[in-house]
């Protein structure tokens, strides 16, 4: 029987480079020869996508802090409980584009819903389980900002402030701060190649582990 | 200013009555000179709505008891505190079609959700809000069944078996129970102008309070 698979989660602020790196860590890690599933959340299975589009879809109606949180960690308990841990204990690495770090951030950081309701929730549907290692890129607010703006419509999320973001780049960097063995802050404000280069050496330690 | 409204809900399995009930209880209240303000839940706003849509359709995927449960919290969190709260400190008497007592019987009774894991959601969300009054229409799941059979497509929760509403039968009951001056229970096996009466002299007895 193969071994537990390792869970790796990238988080940052808007166009930090999430999508761009774990991608990469993905091919890093099949030239290794290891299996890997690569996902994100909100999302992740169809009912957790139709989730994702509930919480991003700009809407006239105000949506409450707490729905938001709901929704995220409703999206999260059926991503987690249907794929993740199937995955995990098939042995497949899985890498996934925001985790609940992203809840503390954004719904704890930004919105300032109390960081101990958000872990209770956490207990709830996670128990134990806790990404092994979570890479945080991070870079100024309004670097991530001016990559992702040639994107077109914004979400519910990207049309905040950059008060907002600067609340939630706070908040990555104080949960890093606190847990230093599972944080891996890479700065991301350097060009691609360095990024890269960063995350690939980090990937490779992973794999030796 | 108007005093506070009263938060009344209907409770009970699958058509024993809640819905007709509902209706004709608001139709004495307004002649009775009270504002009153209609609803149900899940749902209630356009977001709580939408939610709704994603708890009801049938789908392949098997959805996992706990985001069904954050699922309906977070229409909850939304219906509560966009809408209802606002309408009762307005004086509005607001008459809810299910609400959290719905949610210990179908996810706590039927599914076998823990209740305390329920309760920490109801107080996170709720805080100590709760109904003035509670009618509870009581009937063997088969009458309703019955009486509901010929609506057409089954939603996700009609779709299971008679076991699973006779646990949430049994959790109404013994909820009840443990609080009889909130909780009004009505047998609603009877023919629909018996239940009327005594759901009618129950409200003017709340009008009365
Ligand atoms: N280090 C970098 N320097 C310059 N451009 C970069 C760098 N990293 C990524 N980019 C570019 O910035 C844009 C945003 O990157 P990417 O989509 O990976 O970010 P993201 O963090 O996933 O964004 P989002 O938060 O919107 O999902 C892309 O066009 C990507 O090619
Ligand atoms: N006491 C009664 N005797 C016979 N028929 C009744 C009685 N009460 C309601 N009905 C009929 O039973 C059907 C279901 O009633 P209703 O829709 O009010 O139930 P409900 O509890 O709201 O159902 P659901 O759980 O599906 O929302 C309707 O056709 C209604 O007219
Ligand atoms: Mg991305
Ligand atoms: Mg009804």
């Amino acid at each position: 029987m193969k071994p537990r698979g390792q869970f790796i989660t990238f988080e940052g602020t808007e166009g930090v480079g999430k999508s761009t790196q774990l991608g990469q860590a993905a091919s890093l890690l099949r030239d290794l020869g290891v299996e890997v599933v690569v996902t994100r959340e909100p999302g992740g299975t169809p009912m957790a996508e139709a989730i994702r589009d509930l919480l991003l879809a700009p809407r006239d109606e105000p949506v409450n802090d707490l729905t938001e949180l709901l929704l995220m960690f409703a999206a999260r308990a059926q991503h987690l409980h249907t794929r993740i841990l199937p995955e995990l204990e098939a042995g497949k690495w899985v890498l996934c584009d925001r985790f609940t770090d992203a809840t503390f951030a954004y719904q704890g950081g930004g919105r300032g819903v109390p960081a101990d309701a958000i872990a209770t929730l956490e207990t709830l549907v996670q128990g134990s389980v806790r990404p092994d290692h979570i890479v945080l890129l991070d870079a100024p607010v309004e670097t991530g900002m001016a990559r992702a703006r040639h994107r077109g419509e914004l979400d519910r999320f990207e049309q905040e402030a950059v008060a907002f973001f600067e609340r939630i780049r706070r908040t990555y960097l104080d949960r890093a701060a606190a847990a230093p063995e599972r944080y891996h802050i890479v700065n991301a404000a350097r060009p691609l190649e360095q990024v890269s280069e960063d995350v690939s050496h980090l990937f490779k330690s992973f794999v030796l582990r």
